[in-house]
């Protein structure tokens, strides 16, 4: 794919593209992750590739609850590395929380590139501009101190078989709130079983994720992750949240592009 | 991907998932092949992952207009290979016309698999049952004669640039009807300037390819291309079409969706 133009109206959805095949083409990604990106492509070109005014609320949420947690986590699966894996890492460090490489197919070839790439992301986000009212000179530090979990598999997901169980008994299995960008129906499931506040991205507002978890972003997650960055310095406040509402607002607009057909 | 029980709802989105990222391995797809195949993936979701209706009513038109023509040609992508070049082999071979490949990323090596591919799908359907009511006995004739083009690559689609334009003079270049399941918004455009009819499958109702289309299926490609198989023997008529009517029905179809959230 050559160079995309500054004016394409649709540069950030084919830059993700292009990230994403790449990524692949390192050995990154699993077999399936390029179709399940273009799944959520095509809900996004419904939501018209932009953060609605409810995604915003439950980025907002999904803020505090991370905040307000004992012990959180971010979940990173290899689409999110490569499409939000900064983010992750800014937020992290901001939280004062673990990242975890968690993934549906695991190797130990994918899991050493995806936390090797991490680790990278790591070195770049601790050189970049803190959030706004921090100490610049403390940034670097906090940044470097965030945990990259997943290589220690030495958790279990009560309730899940196989290598789909494992995960990091510092991350995962201990966290009482998850944040889990890109999240299979099964885990996400079995996370809410297990009694933690699970809070997910979710283009597919009527997959079983999206039904399932506490607060449903429905939005493209590297746009998401970097509202979140935004929302979790802005004293976000836990409410009473009706995600059943979350997601009628997400297929109330892309129910909307129905009229861009003219009679 | 291990085997998938017949009982499960979505087996065949399964199995034309597991064909694909195997084609990918085999180096018949273009890279972002499967992102394409994902973004059907959820367009089918909102349909249920059915043939409505109104695709019917569409596919008969199709195979109408296919009929009818006086140089009809089918244009076969990497992924219409994969998921329906059985069905795209029968179709010709009833209509009597050529099969093009076609491929937005031209590549020899790409070009020579498909068109290896193709070669054997053919093989394999001039030995299956010929439709009701056609001669057993001539059917392998008729479906080993179907031309399989594309490597001549001698025509030009006038309108485009670059490898783009590159088509078969007997094919593309010659046609009056072509079927172009998922095709690019400039092909389509430029196809349809040209003077030609154009009947595509496309499972994205708010595409230029829809919405440019003389006749747009909104469908998968594999079940659109096995209901087609039928209509051509069923004597189809064409009609005063009204296009955006089928593409307003498809996305009433995808805005119901919306109701299976509870309030």
């Amino acid at each position: 794919m050559g160079e995309i133009p500054d004016s394409h109206p649709r540069k950030a959805s084919l830059l993700a593209r292009t990230k994403l095949t790449e990524a692949a083409a390192e050995g990154l990604l699993a077999e399936s992750a390029l179709i399940a990106h273009g799944r959520g492509e095509a809900f996004d070109y419904l939501l018209g590739e932009k953060t609605s005014e409810s995604a915003s609320l439950a980025i907002h949420e999904t803020a505090a609850r991370l905040l307000k947690a004992e012990r959180a986590v971010i979940s990173l699966n290899g689409n999110t590395t490569v499409l939000a894996g900064e983010q992750a890492i800014r937020a992290a460090a901001i939280i004062g929380c673990p990242v975890e490489v968690n993934i549906y197919y695991r190797t130990p070839e994918r899991m050493e590139k995806l936390i090797s790439a991490l680790e990278n992301i790591r070195l770049k986000v601790a050189n970049q501009d803190p959030p706004v009212g921090w100490d610049d000179s403390q940034w670097p530090e906090i940044v470097n101190s965030v945990d990259i979990l997943g290589a220690d598999a030495d958790g279990l997901i009560e309730g899940l078989e196989g290598p789909r169980a494992i995960c990091s008994s510092r991350g995962i299995e201990a966290a009482d709130a998850v944040l889990v960008p890109l999240e299979d129906g099964d885990r996400c499931e079995a996370l809410v079983a297990l009694g933690k506040q699970v809070l997910v991205i979710d283009l597919n507002p009527l997959s079983r994720t999206a039904r399932m978890a506490h607060v449903t972003i429905v939005d493209e997650v590297s746009r998401a992750m970097t509202e979140l960055c935004s929302a979790l310095v802005e004293d976000p406040h836990v409410s009473q949240w009706d995600n059943g509402q979350a997601l009628r607002d997400a297929l109330a607009i892309m129910a909307q592009a129905s009229n861009q057909i003219p009679s």
